[in-house]
């Protein structure tokens, strides 16, 4: 279990925002803001048939330069915890900070234009690697039967939260 | 735009598959099997609260050994379209050849014990590297207003579809 693989970036994302800890922290809290993805020239033909779809899947990478060596705690608190103080293992948050920092984020498709890809719903910095680009399909991607979603179930979601406003609410 | 990553495997699959090309190209159309992840001792405290969770999405590694530094066309004819000899770009798919071969599967959390983790809804051969486990979140994972799954809403999808066995139907 100790192998490791290279991925590289596909593209890049262009956003209003250049501070994580004022990007909000999920597309879904953020769904009406738009933004761009750049792709690579190299993958243009990688697009073809993507405009059908109306939403996509962006795997991005989120670790921050320099700090690809550091390991992130095992245990963390959520930003959506802070108020509580309540710390859960990385594999049950939506968090950035991940053995593998690549964030899955669910956007609305607004159009694809040469190698421009255009969407709504932006939890992304500008300047964020993006990996790869997936289409949303219902019958693969919707879960059957009952869901449960752990602790996010006792959490009010509140649209627009950032790191910063969530840590506001501490103490 | 042309910074590459490393990752790494935080656990493996144990699944009764061995060869990709029976193996079900999709968890959805195998949702009843099961199978397991191993996950590295290392990352134990990184699965507490998981349990609370349903479903979850598995990031694995589908690259084959000694392929790595191969290009996949940009251009594929999925498994689905076999039977059409349909192509579309590979960002319009969810094969497993891409740029950056890692797979997303959404699959059902039967139980954690340990460092193993139980779950049903099973496309991954035994032995794949499992780069990162998130839990589903409805609000952030389910898309809102209509959807529209392109070139997937022409397609019967059939459960316990295979490479081998989607092949099978071409001519």
């Amino acid at each position: 279990m100790t192998g490791s693989f290279e991925v590289r970036a596909v593209g890049v994302v262009r956003s209003q925002f250049t501070d994580p800890r004022h990007t909000p922290v999920q597309a879904a809290l953020n769904a009406d803001d738009e933004a761009v993805i750049e792709v690579d020239a190299l993958y243009r033909d990688a697009l073809g048939g993507l405009s059908g779809f109306s939403h996509v899947w962006l795997l991005c990478w989120l670790g921050r330069d320099g700090d690809e060596s550091e390991r992130p705690p095992l245990k963390q608190v959520p930003f959506l915890l802070r108020s509580r103080a309540r710390e859960f293992g990385i594999f049950a948050t939506r968090g950035p900070r991940r053995v593998n920092p690549v964030g899955l984020s669910l956007v609305r498709l607004l159009s694809v234009d040469e190698t421009t890809v255009h969407f709504a719903g932006v939890d992304l910095v500008d300047g964020t690697p993006v990996l790869d680009i997936k289409p949303y399909v219902t019958r693969f991607d919707a879960p059957l039967g009952d869901v449960r979603c752990g602790w996010f179930d006792d959490v009010e979601l509140v649209d627009g939260s950032t790191p910063e406003g969530l840590s506001g609410q501490a103490g």
